[in-house]
């Protein structure tokens, strides 16, 4: 038996007898000829079937199956690699079903957002949907290996966590052998114990937000990508950081994701050495001067007002991200560290991507007396949180850190409504399977 | 300001003034002399105090306040790095408080484990417990970079699902707005469904398990590494992809990991360019034989028997690794492929790392009628999986995998009798915090 090639190798083994394994992809039957698409985890080869028991055969074939094709590699004009099959043998290792739900053989599915994450074992088989993963794929490596680089340690930190919520998010409940227990909303006590131990941590794993939305931009489950730093001079390190590592990512998406990005027709964006970074107060003010809307004295940015402030970015400094730092102390989670020259508002930030937050981050408390001030101001009992804030007790440097959502970092990059579309198998408040 | 440098950068930069930042690692008063440790991410910095002002204020300090020492770094015969500090400025950047209630600054922490556990803020800062999850970490980067090479693709799978188990192992159950779901005691029904899509995926992530045994070798949540990949020809292929990365992450263990590794005494396992098979069946024949012990017709082996074929894969192989294929159909997952020759045995295996399991894996069912059939049997409902089992309706390929406990990898590297110290926050029966 000949060894199996990817499909993408066919272009360099004109003349050659060749194996591809794979899906049949499409089926297309003229008069005298059937062509037949297959795909394989890289790309689609295609075979041309004019003998007549072949054609026979050919035609009973379902799409989805999953076949091996082998013969000689002729050089086509038309076929989309250069090179097709000519009347191949062709093996059947394992027949699908017909009809299937959803034909994935198009440019587009075609179909209703529910039918597409309902079939999801077979939605995701298209070529655009496997791009899209490929690209969540990349951005994970680049985001670890950009960290590591910088000296950060990955750590694992739990998921299933005895203290309810840290940042007024709403938390899943479950039985924990009869005691009450809650999916971690996030690493952050976590991810800043451990800024005690190694001074550098990141981590790439699940969240849980109980949230009761269903809106285009929630999930109940997501990816975060979370960093977090000790010996920091204050958030605008954090920053610094967070700027060089997204330039990062995006320099390894143009490369690693040049196929995947072509095919999605991706626009990558402006992301210029240094970003422009404005205060929550002046975006404010300004946002007021240009649009007439008042929210001078709000604690939070509306998504219109995110958006004003994303073209103003991209119009009068060529950049799809934007900082807008400072946000007010009472908006912000208890460890969050406040301006030295203004305590009402705080050394956090959000990165804006083309107008929608993508990252929350900022300095944090290192004190001890300072957590149980602002604890006690926040009216939380310190003792839920006894064993985070031994952390604190026990000396901690000045530190910070960031949160990026993988799935939202893909819907922008992508610029995708719904950030369902980012997820292999999402859970929203309707949806728990597949 | 003096740049802040590593402790491990003060041995080239004698005779000049450096910064180092860090926890008071240790403390050491003599009559005339106090002796100051600090700690940084890298290592540890030794300050001689012999000015009387500084004594003062150096013998009010408390070990794990965090500081920033500052001076002229002198050659030492006695300092761990060969240099030390004498007389430096010392700045407190945030003081500690005393007493603590561990002492992390002697070689081992001698307290019980539930009390390090109970304070791991502090107790994951000590030197030998660091360099535990630093190797944890390099195992990681390892895992995911050696798959990348072969080709295999990330994916994230959720972690709250509807169905509530596929192999017999007890499960978390949560309140999803006001429907059961469960927490995934492993990825597998996903990544299986992803073979379809990218062909090989592998995911690093949480996996959760509701039994409540407080034994040393359960975690209620651990840390799971897991690889699928299709178009294999049977089990043997997933065998000889994993020996080899286990081979790989053992090989940059020694390289990245070298100070780590010597810290703990550490003690590298044999692992052979082919590690030894044995057959479930002749496993229990030559236990048989040896011990008198008759565990023929059982269809699992007790670990007293693993322990015994590790001792006997070392002596007869020089391996610390040993492989046992064709465990009994019955003792496995409703998607396990019988062997063809022997339909009672399966196509799977376990591989076992010094007497111990520490991967569990083999080929799967990929046809649809066999799915259908191997539920039946075990009295499972398929519409419970039927977005799962559509995969295999639409053409799946001949696919395995395996899953690697990250924390049973350490402990068995490592030689710990106790699985709990090789997670940072542990989960069982009895712990949920921190």
């Amino acid at each position: 038996m000949v060894k199996r090639v990817w499909s993408t190798d066919l272009g360099r083994l004109q003349g050659e007898t060749a194996r591809v394994c794979g899906w049949l992809h499409r089926k297309r039957e003229l008069k005298n000829l059937v062509f037949l698409t297959l795909r394989d985890a890289r790309g689609l080869a295609q075979a041309v079937i004019e003998d007549q028991a072949l054609m026979e055969f050919a035609k009973k074939l379902r799409t989805e199956s999953v076949v091996a094709v082998e013969g000689r590699v002729f050089g086509s004009a038309e076929a989309a690699g250069g090179v097709e099959f000519r009347d191949p043998s062709i093996e059947v290792i394992a027949e699908a079903e017909s009809p299937a739900p959803l034909d994935i053989s198009k440019k587009e599915i075609g179909a209703h957002q529910s039918t597409i994450l309902d079939h999801a074992a077979l939605a995701l088989r298209h070529p655009a949907e496997r791009a899209k993963f490929g690209l969540s794929a990349i951005t994970m490596a680049s985001f670890r290996r950009f960290l590591a680089g910088e000296g950060f340690t990955e750590i694992q930190t739990p998921k299933i966590v005895g203290s309810a919520t840290e940042s007024g998010a709403t938390v899943f409940k479950l039985d924990y052998f009869g005691r009450p227990a809650y999916l971690a909303q996030s690493p952050q006590l976590y991810k800043q114990t451990m800024v005690g131990v190694f001074e550098r941590v990141f981590e790439v794993g699940p969240v849980f937000r109980a949230e009761p939305h269903a809106t285009v931009r929630h999930l109940n489950e997501y990816v975060s990508m979370d960093a977090e730093m000790g010996f920091i001079g204050d958030h605008r390190d954090i920053m610094a950081l967070l700027s060089e590592l997204v330039r990062t990512m995006l320099r390894d998406l143009a490369s690693e994701g040049r196929n995947e990005l072509a095919l999605l027709g991706a626009r990558l964006p402006e992301a210029p050495e240094v970003f422009p970074i404005v205060r929550f107060k002046d975006a404010q003010e300004m946002i007021y001067r240009a649009t007439g809307e008042d929210c001078r004295g709000e604690n939070d940015l509306a998504p219109g007002h995110e958006k004003w402030l994303g073209e103003w970015a991209a119009k009068e400094y060529l950049s799809d991200f934007l900082f807008v730092e400072g946000y007010p102390m009472s908006k912000r989670p208890f460890y969050t560290q406040p301006c030295p020259d203004d305590p009402e508002y705080s050394n956090s930030f959000d990165l804006l991507f083309r107008g929608l937050e993508l990252v929350t981050g900022g300095q944090r408390l290192h004190r001890y007396a300072d957590y149980l001030a602002a604890m006690s101001k926040k009216g939380i009992d310190p003792a839920i949180f006894g064993g985070y804030l031994e952390a604190f007790r026990y000396g901690m440097p000045p530190h910070g850190g960031f949160a990026i959502g993988l799935e939202r970092w893909l819907a922008r990059l992508l610029e995708l409504e719904n950030v369902r579309e980012t997820t292999l198998f999402p859970r929203d408040i309707h949806r728990l399977s597949p």
